[in-house]
Protein backbone atom coordinates (compact mmCIF):
# COMPACT_ATOMS: atom_id res chain seq x y z
CA UNK A 1 0.00 0.00 0.00
CA UNK A 2 1.56 2.97 -0.92
CA UNK A 3 1.12 6.22 1.51
CA UNK A 4 -1.35 9.06 0.58
CA UNK A 5 0.27 12.68 0.84
CA UNK A 6 -0.56 14.69 3.40
CA UNK A 7 -3.41 17.00 2.78
CA UNK A 8 -4.34 20.22 4.87
CA UNK A 9 -7.74 19.36 4.37
CA UNK A 10 -8.92 15.48 2.55
CA UNK A 11 -12.62 15.59 4.07
CA UNK A 12 -15.27 15.81 1.18
CA UNK A 13 -17.37 17.79 3.03
CA UNK A 14 -14.94 20.91 2.63
CA UNK A 15 -13.94 21.08 -0.65
CA UNK A 16 -11.81 24.30 -0.57
CA UNK A 17 -9.67 23.31 -2.75
CA UNK A 18 -10.08 24.64 -6.48
CA UNK A 19 -8.57 21.81 -8.04
CA UNK A 20 -10.83 18.92 -6.32
CA UNK A 21 -14.23 18.86 -7.22
CA UNK A 22 -17.06 16.83 -4.43
CA UNK A 23 -17.17 14.19 -7.19
CA UNK A 24 -13.35 13.28 -7.23
CA UNK A 25 -13.26 13.80 -3.33
CA UNK A 26 -15.85 10.97 -2.75
CA UNK A 27 -13.49 8.17 -3.94
CA UNK A 28 -10.88 9.62 -2.20
CA UNK A 29 -12.57 8.91 0.44
CA UNK A 30 -13.29 5.17 -0.21
CA UNK A 31 -9.41 4.73 -0.50
CA UNK A 32 -8.81 5.87 2.55
CA UNK A 33 -11.14 3.56 4.30
CA UNK A 34 -10.17 0.81 1.96
CA UNK A 35 -6.57 1.16 3.35
CA UNK A 36 -8.01 0.81 6.84
CA UNK A 37 -10.45 -2.62 5.43
CA UNK A 38 -6.56 -3.70 4.05
CA UNK A 39 -4.93 -3.14 7.31
CA UNK A 40 -7.53 -5.04 9.49
CA UNK A 41 -7.16 -7.71 6.66
CA UNK A 42 -3.90 -8.20 7.54
CA UNK A 43 -4.25 -8.60 11.02
CA UNK A 44 -7.40 -11.10 10.70
CA UNK A 45 -5.49 -13.02 8.28
CA UNK A 46 -2.40 -13.59 11.11
CA UNK A 47 -4.70 -13.65 13.41
CA UNK A 48 -5.96 -17.15 11.72
CA UNK A 49 -2.88 -18.10 11.20
CA UNK A 50 -2.32 -18.02 14.75
CA UNK A 51 -5.15 -19.81 15.88
CA UNK A 52 -4.43 -22.57 13.15
CA UNK A 53 -1.09 -22.94 15.11
CA UNK A 54 -3.76 -23.71 17.96
CA UNK A 55 -5.84 -25.71 16.52
CA UNK A 56 -2.87 -28.07 15.09
CA UNK A 57 -1.59 -28.34 18.25
CA UNK A 58 -4.60 -29.34 20.16
CA UNK A 59 -5.28 -31.75 16.61
CA UNK A 60 -1.89 -33.00 17.65
CA UNK A 61 -2.55 -33.30 21.47
CA UNK A 62 -5.66 -35.66 21.07
CA UNK A 63 -3.97 -37.88 18.15
CA UNK A 64 -1.27 -38.67 20.47
CA UNK A 65 -3.50 -39.45 23.56
CA UNK A 66 -6.74 -40.76 21.86
CA UNK A 67 -8.49 -38.34 22.98
CA UNK A 68 -12.20 -37.60 21.40
CA UNK A 69 -12.30 -35.32 18.58
CA UNK A 70 -15.25 -33.70 19.57
CA UNK A 71 -16.41 -31.86 23.10
CA UNK A 72 -19.96 -30.63 22.55
CA UNK A 73 -19.95 -28.67 25.87
CA UNK A 74 -16.75 -26.84 24.57
CA UNK A 75 -18.22 -25.98 21.59
CA UNK A 76 -21.11 -24.64 22.82
CA UNK A 77 -19.54 -22.45 25.17
CA UNK A 78 -17.41 -21.14 22.65
CA UNK A 79 -20.27 -20.36 20.56
CA UNK A 80 -22.04 -18.53 23.67
CA UNK A 81 -19.24 -16.50 24.03
CA UNK A 82 -18.53 -15.34 20.82
CA UNK A 83 -22.54 -14.45 20.50
CA UNK A 84 -22.25 -12.64 23.37
CA UNK A 85 -18.60 -10.63 22.26
CA UNK A 86 -20.44 -10.29 19.07
CA UNK A 87 -23.70 -8.48 20.28
CA UNK A 88 -21.41 -6.18 23.03
CA UNK A 89 -19.31 -5.29 19.76
CA UNK A 90 -22.25 -4.78 17.69
CA UNK A 91 -21.79 -7.37 15.59
CA UNK A 92 -24.42 -9.89 14.41
CA UNK A 93 -24.42 -12.82 16.67
CA UNK A 94 -25.62 -15.01 13.70
CA UNK A 95 -22.72 -14.34 11.89
CA UNK A 96 -20.19 -14.56 14.55
CA UNK A 97 -21.61 -18.22 15.01
CA UNK A 98 -21.56 -18.72 11.45
CA UNK A 99 -17.99 -17.73 11.29
CA UNK A 100 -16.94 -20.18 14.31
CA UNK A 101 -18.57 -23.00 12.12
CA UNK A 102 -16.57 -21.74 9.08
CA UNK A 103 -13.06 -22.16 11.16
CA UNK A 104 -14.29 -25.15 12.70
CA UNK A 105 -14.67 -26.76 9.01
CA UNK A 106 -10.95 -25.62 8.20
CA UNK A 107 -10.13 -26.80 11.78
CA UNK A 108 -11.71 -30.57 10.62
CA UNK A 109 -10.01 -30.71 7.92
CA UNK A 110 -6.41 -30.18 9.52
CA UNK A 111 -7.32 -31.97 11.85
CA UNK A 112 -8.12 -35.15 9.94
CA UNK A 113 -5.15 -34.94 8.19
CA UNK A 114 -3.15 -34.89 11.66
CA UNK A 115 -5.35 -38.23 12.38
CA UNK A 116 -4.48 -39.90 8.93
CA UNK A 117 -0.86 -39.83 9.69
CA UNK A 118 -1.48 -41.02 13.47
CA UNK A 119 -3.53 -43.48 12.49
CA UNK A 120 -0.69 -45.30 10.54
CA UNK A 121 -0.10 -46.65 13.97
CA UNK A 122 -3.56 -46.56 16.07
CA UNK A 123 -6.73 -46.57 14.40
CA UNK A 124 -8.50 -42.77 15.24
CA UNK A 125 -11.19 -41.09 13.18
CA UNK A 126 -11.93 -37.57 13.28
CA UNK A 127 -15.61 -36.90 12.66
CA UNK A 128 -16.08 -33.90 14.17
CA UNK A 129 -13.46 -32.14 16.29
CA UNK A 130 -13.79 -29.45 18.98
CA UNK A 131 -10.49 -27.11 19.62
CA UNK B 1 -7.67 -16.14 32.45
CA UNK B 2 -5.62 -17.79 35.16
CA UNK B 3 -1.89 -18.72 35.12
CA UNK B 4 -1.24 -22.57 35.64
CA UNK B 5 1.91 -22.40 38.52
CA UNK B 6 5.55 -23.01 37.17
CA UNK B 7 6.24 -26.74 36.35
CA UNK B 8 9.64 -28.18 36.14
CA UNK B 9 8.07 -30.71 33.21
CA UNK B 10 4.71 -30.41 32.26
CA UNK B 11 4.89 -32.63 29.52
CA UNK B 12 2.60 -35.56 29.42
CA UNK B 13 5.13 -37.80 28.02
CA UNK B 14 7.24 -37.22 31.56
CA UNK B 15 5.13 -37.89 34.45
CA UNK B 16 7.52 -37.81 36.61
CA UNK B 17 5.48 -35.87 39.23
CA UNK B 18 3.87 -38.84 41.62
CA UNK B 19 0.46 -36.85 41.98
CA UNK B 20 -0.56 -36.12 38.27
CA UNK B 21 -1.10 -39.38 35.51
CA UNK B 22 -0.26 -38.63 32.01
CA UNK B 23 -4.01 -38.36 31.20
CA UNK B 24 -5.02 -35.66 34.13
CA UNK B 25 -1.79 -33.15 32.45
CA UNK B 26 -3.42 -33.76 28.96
CA UNK B 27 -6.08 -31.97 29.43
CA UNK B 28 -4.43 -28.74 31.34
CA UNK B 29 -1.80 -28.70 28.36
CA UNK B 30 -5.42 -28.47 26.42
CA UNK B 31 -7.21 -25.84 28.32
CA UNK B 32 -3.93 -23.86 27.82
CA UNK B 33 -4.31 -23.98 24.82
CA UNK B 34 -7.97 -23.38 24.42
CA UNK B 35 -7.54 -20.07 26.67
CA UNK B 36 -5.18 -18.84 23.64
CA UNK B 37 -7.80 -19.66 20.95
CA UNK B 38 -10.43 -17.66 23.37
CA UNK B 39 -8.08 -14.64 23.69
CA UNK B 40 -7.91 -15.22 19.97
CA UNK B 41 -11.23 -15.18 19.01
CA UNK B 42 -12.18 -12.31 20.80
CA UNK B 43 -9.71 -10.34 18.93
CA UNK B 44 -11.19 -12.11 15.64
CA UNK B 45 -14.60 -10.79 16.57
CA UNK B 46 -13.50 -7.16 17.25
CA UNK B 47 -11.60 -6.67 14.42
CA UNK B 48 -14.53 -8.36 12.28
CA UNK B 49 -17.30 -5.67 14.00
CA UNK B 50 -14.36 -3.02 12.77
CA UNK B 51 -14.18 -4.15 9.68
CA UNK B 52 -17.88 -4.45 8.91
CA UNK B 53 -18.01 -0.55 10.46
CA UNK B 54 -15.57 0.47 7.56
CA UNK B 55 -17.78 -1.49 5.20
CA UNK B 56 -21.02 -0.24 5.92
CA UNK B 57 -19.44 3.06 5.52
CA UNK B 58 -18.45 2.06 1.99
CA UNK B 59 -21.65 0.80 1.26
CA UNK B 60 -23.41 3.97 2.46
CA UNK B 61 -20.89 6.05 0.36
CA UNK B 62 -21.32 3.77 -2.66
CA UNK B 63 -25.32 4.12 -2.75
CA UNK B 64 -25.05 7.92 -1.61
CA UNK B 65 -22.83 8.69 -4.47
CA UNK B 66 -24.53 6.65 -7.07
CA UNK B 67 -21.12 4.28 -6.98
CA UNK B 68 -20.94 0.61 -8.94
CA UNK B 69 -21.09 -1.51 -6.15
CA UNK B 70 -18.52 -4.17 -7.79
CA UNK B 71 -14.61 -3.37 -8.25
CA UNK B 72 -13.15 -6.38 -10.00
CA UNK B 73 -10.06 -4.67 -9.76
CA UNK B 74 -10.19 -3.87 -6.36
CA UNK B 75 -11.31 -7.80 -5.64
CA UNK B 76 -8.35 -8.92 -7.34
CA UNK B 77 -5.86 -6.96 -5.89
CA UNK B 78 -7.49 -7.94 -2.22
CA UNK B 79 -7.22 -11.47 -3.10
CA UNK B 80 -3.95 -11.09 -4.37
CA UNK B 81 -2.49 -9.79 -1.77
CA UNK B 82 -4.71 -11.67 1.19
CA UNK B 83 -3.03 -15.14 -0.33
CA UNK B 84 0.66 -13.45 -0.42
CA UNK B 85 -0.12 -12.30 3.72
CA UNK B 86 -1.33 -16.10 4.08
CA UNK B 87 1.96 -17.63 2.65
CA UNK B 88 3.89 -15.50 4.48
CA UNK B 89 2.00 -16.53 7.98
CA UNK B 90 2.08 -20.10 6.90
CA UNK B 91 -1.54 -19.83 6.32
CA UNK B 92 -2.82 -22.24 3.52
CA UNK B 93 -3.28 -19.14 0.60
CA UNK B 94 -6.87 -20.70 -0.52
CA UNK B 95 -8.36 -20.35 3.01
CA UNK B 96 -7.93 -16.61 3.16
CA UNK B 97 -9.03 -16.69 -0.01
CA UNK B 98 -12.25 -18.86 0.91
CA UNK B 99 -12.08 -16.62 4.19
CA UNK B 100 -12.43 -13.05 2.23
CA UNK B 101 -15.24 -14.35 -0.02
CA UNK B 102 -17.58 -15.65 3.02
CA UNK B 103 -16.47 -11.81 4.72
CA UNK B 104 -17.78 -10.22 0.93
CA UNK B 105 -20.93 -12.68 1.68
CA UNK B 106 -21.81 -10.93 4.63
CA UNK B 107 -20.92 -7.49 3.06
CA UNK B 108 -23.09 -8.18 0.31
CA UNK B 109 -25.71 -8.49 2.58
CA UNK B 110 -25.33 -5.42 4.41
CA UNK B 111 -25.10 -3.24 1.24
CA UNK B 112 -27.88 -4.76 0.06
CA UNK B 113 -30.32 -3.38 3.07
CA UNK B 114 -28.44 0.05 2.21
CA UNK B 115 -29.35 -0.12 -1.10
CA UNK B 116 -32.93 -0.83 -0.48
CA UNK B 117 -32.86 1.89 1.83
CA UNK B 118 -31.52 4.62 -0.71
CA UNK B 119 -33.62 2.56 -3.78
CA UNK B 120 -36.77 4.66 -1.86
CA UNK B 121 -35.07 7.92 -3.13
CA UNK B 122 -33.55 6.58 -6.61
CA UNK B 123 -33.11 3.12 -8.04
CA UNK B 124 -29.82 1.03 -7.07
CA UNK B 125 -29.26 -2.60 -7.53
CA UNK B 126 -26.26 -4.49 -4.94
CA UNK B 127 -25.80 -7.74 -7.13
CA UNK B 128 -22.01 -8.09 -5.96
CA UNK B 129 -20.17 -5.69 -4.26
CA UNK B 130 -16.20 -4.54 -3.78
CA UNK B 131 -15.26 -3.28 -0.21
Amino acid sequence: MTERPEQPQSSPAAPNNPGESPAASVPEELLEIRRSIDNIDAALIHLLAERFNHTQRVGRLKARHGLPPADPEREALQIARLRTLAGHADLDPDFAEKFLGFLVEEVIRHHRAIAREEASGRGSDAGTVTD
